[in-house]
């Protein structure tokens, strides 16, 4: 057992400034910010797991670089240049710093992390700019426009897609093309809240806490809480089809969005507030899910709930995957009324009880101990069982009649009821985990997930051959596999599975998981899965877009791509959209 | 009171044929089948509201033109051209006599019956075409794009929106340029049905009966019935973004589409069936709604419901219209549950009433005048009062629960319960009154309807606006205006708005339908208010189309007509995508 990594923050010098902007706190080499790190102390089973399943020895023994001895390229952005944007954005605005190149120089996915934890920050950007309005935007793009620069719009920078490069290996010929990133912190406000309609109009560099805090003060929510919920923006949720982790009760993102504004270096489109019309191709849907590649979402009006008066969170644990799979179905094919049903593995629920924290009264040990005397006695296996978190939100007296109704269904596809502590618990740690990233990286241990969706009839048998084709594809790369699921998002015809994947790193990790990570696809793509059900598309997921939705398909979206942004200034390489 | 027009049906000659083809038992001049009329026989108050309302005095005015007389131009396909279509289709499946194009036209709007009523049938299709499979539909692309043939896509020719129409005004040039309507009635069985995902994957061409009654003997339900079920078809649902009148249970047909196919001039697109996906735009909400100017949909897979075990349908009372929208905004952002809530503003709940059988009995016309004196006591004005039509669909004990909780939310707003059998009479009655409307039209006067949608915090606005407009409007044309309206579907922010106007028709009821029909248009765009909510744009709505999406949005929908049909095979003028 080890000590978490010292993080190397005595080189981090916060651009000295009046602006207070999000990516100054951020660990620029990891996951979240620097005053938080995932607590392992009271976590013993943890490290011999990962001892045990992945055969590493749990000594730190790649940290990561320190931040002075990052060998930054030059801002390739003229002196003229920088002052026409000082002159648009204000003196403040506009960063050449160091940190600020840093920062923004990568998303949070695993080939990121490692790369800047080695310090590989070949092309960061050459300038950041932080927009408060939209004239702003316009006058970059007409700017871009005349003197070629490519523009990367950045909203929280928690893209797991390669969504935020600035060169995808295509544009290796325009090496020294200035990159600008568009950074939204400054368009942070909600601008209005209708109590009548239930919808908020808010603008997209909003972070997701800042949101529901505003919210939550009106009484409402808008319920959407992704994993990266606390490092991510409204912005970056509609252009990635975001979903939070009570998507069955709330919907995705893009079924939060009743309108929005994009702004296009062609112009602005400013979608129609409607609950629902006719009016031919749907224009609002067309732009979510444009990954910045189309313009940039400047603000959307959401539709918001009430606030619930009552939530329900608590563990059921059943036979086998099957099991869980048919009871969420049940509960989505029914109707029941749950906002939450996540199904782990019997590797996942593994994983989840070996990170449970120990009991440390005398009382508790008793209680723990009782509890899975009682689960045996039920004829729950611990090695074969799987967990599911079951949420149910809502006025109060609905909340109850779900639960119950929840807990039948489960009952009689066997599960049993773990009680409420499960999901205090789960509600504790909802955004925690990638924090864990960190000390399994400093550690040497290749780790990352990836997710899909499909229909129900098709669930196992892609549960089956995706977790085959990442075990193989680990093996052959000479490390044990560790590969673990659960089910995180239902809906009515089917459900998305979301997959971690831990092996020892090789001596090249980026081509290692790039190995892996082709293994996956493959077989995602082969079992008529979805090729991302929430992260979206970037610049890693490019390749195989025309095989999700034919040539056709892809070259719709590239007439898109020439109607909204003629000349290419917008996010090069996201998505196989450029055809220069 | 008068008796109906006696059908001109002593000319109609079916096609001597064994194909069966719905369209072969449809009245040419009017709605639905030869065999049905609206019985008016036990309805006395209808004739003297007219009468009263409108000023005309209800005598046959304008009956249709006899089948034979219709001065039918002849067809412009050259033999040789005909002689391939049949080597492609078959000898049966290729109509150029006089019922096929007639029938095929025109759609179902005002201007469309009063052309046919005339006679005025001056650009039928030149021959009508019904495939069997996607092959054919490939084969006849290529020949239209060698021959410079347009083609209209028809479902079942129920189109109030011009969808059907072989030459728009723009095409004025292209006068000789042969029409091919593309007939989908034969492509109409279920391919198969998923018992575990709940969907059935089906043909384009099936009309609703048909589908729902082999949904039925499956035990599912695809819960979609416009008012146009028995005569609408699947494709033509989807390409119009269809709403069923119980959508707040069952969503509109965009919501139900999981998978389509679509054959484009440029090749197929088979959209993935998933529930959920993150990759990039929706290519598959792209494709709803494009009204046959990008390609046919050939099938879809489409998420179906088990068949509810209870059903409950029943009439409320509201003192007002905007206390019943208050009710039933209450039951959308509670989720209590109901599958549909049609609230009728009193101009339409004074005509529902006067629509109302007579009672045949003593007994029941004591009940009868009992609940009427009942409704008084409790306070309601017949005249200002607002009728409900509210169901609820599903599991028998849900069905109670629900319905009690929307009775309450109801009776909160000042709602009384005029009990089940109102919701009878709505449901016997749910599809009848487009017949109606051929009665009218016999007598001289101008009916049409239109939707709108908007925001709950707008919606009594753009009602008050939109009913002024078509007031005005009617009004300067000389005749006594009747307009009523009511909210047909619901959402968690907003609602639609059906409207039906009535007027004496003038010596011109075409130019005085476009001048009422501009003036409501232009109201309901200054109030922004959807353009359609479920009819489509076709070619009435074209022109307003730039000023929906904006004239960028409009650019994006003409580069995807120019991805999917470069040579502009396909429904020509639909949708204001044509830029030659």
């Amino acid at each position: 057992m080890t000590q978490d990594a010292t993080p190397p923050t005595s080189n981090l010098q916060p651009p000295t400034s009046n602006l207070q902007l999000p990516t100054s706190s951020l660990r620029w080499w990891g996951w979240g910010t620097l005053d938080q790190s995932y607590d392992l102390s009271h976590r013993p089973n943890f490290w011999p797991l990962v001892h045990d399943r992945l055969g590493v020895s749990g000594e730190v023994v790649s940290p990561p670089i320190e931040f002075d001895t990052i060998p930054l390229p030059d801002s390739h952005l003229p002196h003229p240049d920088l002052s026409d944007l000082r002159r648009i954005f204000g003196e403040e605005a506009v960063r050449v710093d160091r940190l600020s190149r840093v920062v923004h120089a990568y998303g949070k996915s695993f080939r990121d992390l490692i790369r800047i934890r080695r310090g590989e920050v070949t092309h960061p950007p050459d300038a950041v700019v932080y927009p408060t309005d939209e004239a702003q935007i316009v006058a970059l793009f007409v700017l871009a426009a005349q003197k070629h620069w490519h523009i990367i719009p950045f909203g929280g920078g928690s893209s797991v897609t390669g969504g935020l490069e600035p060169f995808a290996p295509r544009d290796a010929l325009r090496i020294n093309q200035p990159t600008i990133t568009l950074d939204f912190a400054r368009l942070n406000r909600v601008v209005s809240i209708d109590q009548t309609s239930h919808t908020a109009t808010v603008q997209c560099g909003m972070l997701g806490p800042d949101l529901e805090a505003a919210l939550n003060a009106s009484g409402f929510t808008l319920g959407h809480f992704p994993q990266s919920f606390e490092f991510s923006t409204l912005g970056g949720w509609i252009a990635t089809r975001s979903a939070g982790q009570t998507s069955i009760g709330y919907g995705k993102i893009e079924e939060m969005v009743e309108r929005m504004r994009l702004i296009s270096p062609r112009g602005a489109i400013d979608i129609k507030p409607l609950p629902a019309s006719a009016t031919g191709p749907n224009l609002l849907q067309l732009l979510v899910g444009s990954e910045g590649a189309f313009g940039v979402i400047t603000e959307a009006t959401l539709r918001i709930k009430p606030l619930p008066a009552a939530r329900d969170y608590r563990g059921m644990l059943f036979h086998s995957f099957a099991d869980g799979v048919d009871a969420i179905r049940e509960l989505m094919q029914r109707e029941i009324g749950v906002v939450m049903a996540r199904l782990s593995d019997s590797n996942e629920t593994g994983a989840s009880l070996a990170l449970s924290r120990a009991p440390t009264t005398r009382s508790a040990r008793l209680r723990l101990r009782a509890g899975q005397w009682l689960i045996g006695r039920r004829g729950y296996d611990f090695a074969s069982s799987c967990l599911m978190v079951i949420g149910t939100e809502g006025e109060t007296d609905r909340v109850e009649k779900i639960k119950k109704a929840a807990l039948e269904a489960c009952q009689s596809h066997g599960g049993t009821n773990l009680g409420s502590s499960v999901g205090r618990s789960w509600l504790r740690e909802r955004y925690a985990l990638p924090y864990l990233r960190d000390d399994l990286l400093d550690r040497g241990i290749m780790i990352d997930t990836l997710e899909t969706a499909t229909t129900w009839s098709n669930l196992l048998d892609l549960y089956g051959a995706l977790t085959r084709a990442l075990e193989d594809a680990i093996a052959a790369t000479g490390s044990k596999p560790f590969v673990m699921t659960h089910v995180s998002h239902a809906y009515h015809d089917g459900a998305s599975l979301y997959t971690t994947f831990l092996g020892a790193q090789a001596s090249d990790p980026i081509a290692q998981w790039w190995s892996v990570k082709r293994a996956a696809t493959e077989a995602i793509m082969a079992q008529d899965g979805a090729l991302s059900h929430h992260h979206g598309i970037g610049r890693d997921h490019a390749a195989w877009l025309a095989r999700e939705h034919g040539e056709l398909g892809l070259e719709a979206f590239r007439a898109l791509k020439a109607t909204f942004d003629p000349d290419g200034l917008l996010n090069r390489g996201v998505m196989n959209l450029d055809t220069d």
